[in-house]
């Protein structure tokens, strides 16, 4: 096999990475540093153009009854962008907001203004036949975006209680979408672009809101793959091809497919196998281009069907292309890359590792 | 193969290693603390006793014609014994000042006193047919010194034009080194001593200047080997007898051999396994002291010949000696290496292990 391995902790050694972590320390961002909740990258994923200091919520459309939510996903609501759009247009809030739909329930709420905080508790309760929560701060300086946020709930929950839509599917018996749960307050940061931190002109191959995001977030073109579901059905040839298509006029394109992953949560080993011999045939365009390209192949995180769910065990890599050195390691799998020449990384090695392959690394020192 | 092996980052993955960074660190010294420039470190090269707070800057004679640099190297001048003395003895700066040759037409200069600052811009054009620079201050506080080193480039001009040597160096239709141009400006930093970090006595064995000076500043000795040239030619033997013999009056001795490296800027490949095939035979003597000595064999950075510079590309590294655990790796290899007993570690971590193997390293909680 071409190139060299190792295993790698995304994060560091025992620590349970989540999928926006691990995605920012693979791109050589501390999550320490950046890392200010899910709700700014969620944001950025859903296409809110999100500025340093916005606030930023994820937000479920749910099914209120008696003040009690019934329904955390609203009947798995599919289209909400009248709910949306009503929602922008109406509410009337004393800060600018944007708020946007994304697939099925899920959607985004940015706040943008003077004093505001994300030092706020969530209005999603998080479990169902609990009643809807008020927000309040969780530290000093957070009250008055607790107010806002209430308000924004309260108004929401008006226009949508009338809207015809909702009207519509109780109708045709079907839960009404008549309330919005906001949580994952974050700030969002300072980051510096991929541009500006490495001079690289990035792209992000990706069909998770969250990864896309991360993408948007450090400046990376998002390029849309028709067929992209994050899970196991989902068009992992076309996304390879737009990668490869991708690479024609960036420097750096961060491919993410996602069935694993969801495969491990579901606990079903025999579709993570199947998803990830798919996965392992798809690349085959990719290791045609090793002559002029480097290549780095990883995962985020584990996610053993045993625990069904993101686990710290070390991941595989292996780093291949013109220049790489090459080790005796020919399978990619936690157990052979352990032997492997790289030894044991850890996530904000990537990016590193990579510039100096592709000679933009600065020399410190003489 | 005796001893235990490993690959390790000198700084850390994925960043290019400069010399003196790199051998900071392989001594303990945090390069991100450490090092302030390459100034301090060529100044101390040369033999000038640098102080915690000296200004201190590299320094090239040159040819200057109508203000243009029209060689940055005299003409490849050898021997600038006058012309520096002359520098010394007749520049009068409001400052202490010492000006010193090193080989070729290299020199240093430091400057000591109050309100110095290392925020000042080269007088050195760094190419050729430019004209000389003026230094200016590039952060608030270097105003003072940047004046002060026009003043000092000024007055050794004057000296050099007029000076005999040159005069002479003329009639026999050679360049005249009627210039100085200064770069790499760096205040020295307190650096603790070898002896006062970890109770050792240390000699350094080295021809190159840098390494010298890095050797100075922490207080080791400098034990000259004649013959020592830093290049290919180098007298290997002779460094490796040097250091043994320094052995017997040290508890540490840093025997550093440049060739490789030389070979490796040049893309010399056949020179450079040549070069390498000799260090190997002549440190036979070495392996005859294992019985009673600690000896760690590793390389401070990659030159690879393919790309004729320092890369981030990981070093090997063999430890040996009493008490030390052996591996099953028998050849000295980048790819061998990396899958010895080692592991992946970095160019700090090696004083450290050293200290423990030495029985010098303290308990740390009971």
């Amino acid at each position: 096999m071409e190139g060299v391995s190792g295993i790698m902790d995304t994060i560091a050694p025992g620590v349970r990475p989540g999928s926006d972590t691990s995605h920012l320390a693979l791109l050589g961002y501390d999550p320490h540093e950046y890392y200010t909740g899910r709700g700014p990258f969620e944001a950025a994923g859903v296409g809110i153009p999100v500025q340093t200091g916005d606030i930023a919520f994820r937000v479920n459309f749910a099914t209120l009854k008696d003040n009690t939510v019934v329904d955390r996903r609203a009947g798995r609501i599919r289209d909400t962008t009248q709910l949306a759009e009503a929602i922008q247009e109406q509410v009337d809030l004393p800060v600018e907001f944007i708020f946007k739909r994304s697939t099925g329930h899920r959607a985004a709420l940015v706040l943008r203004g003077e004093d505001l905080s994300a030092d706020v508790s969530p209005t999603d309760p998080k479990h169902e036949d609990l009643p809807l929560k008020r927000s309040h701060a969780t530290q000093e300086g957070g009250e008055r975006t607790a107010g806002i946020l209430n308000e924004f709930t309260r108004q929401a929950q008006r226009i949508l209680e009338d809207h015809a839509l909702n009207q519509e599917r109780q109708k045709q018996g079907e839960l009404p979408a008549n309330t919005v749960l906001a949580r994952g307050a974050g700030e969002v940061p300072h980051i510096p672009s991929m541009e500006d931190k490495y001079g690289l002109k990035g792209a992000v191959v990706a069909a998770a809101g969250l990864i896309i995001g991360i993408g948007r977030m450090v400046g990376m073109d998002y390029v849309e793959t028709p067929g992209a579901t994050g899970g196991v059905d989902s068009n992992v040839e076309g996304k390879v091809e737009n990668a490869l298509a991708a690479l024609e006029t960036h420097d750096l394109v961060l491919l993410n497919v996602k069935g694993a992953d969801e495969a491990g949560h579901d606990g079903k080993w025999p579709e993570k196998k199947k998803f990830l011999e798919r996965v392992d045939r798809a690349l085959s365009p990719v290791v045609d281009r090793l002559d002029d390209t480097i290549v780095v192949v990883c995962s985020d995180h584990s996610t053993p069907v045993s625990i069904m769910d993101h686990s710290a065990d070390p991941v595989p890599l292996v780093i291949a292309g013109p220049g790489v050195r090459t080790d005796d390691v020919d399978e990619f799998s936690e157990s052979m890359v352990a032997g492997g020449d790289l030894g044991r990384l850890r996530g904000m090695d990537v990016m590193p590792i990579v510039m100096d392959l592709i000679d933009r690394a600065k020399k410190f020192g003489a």
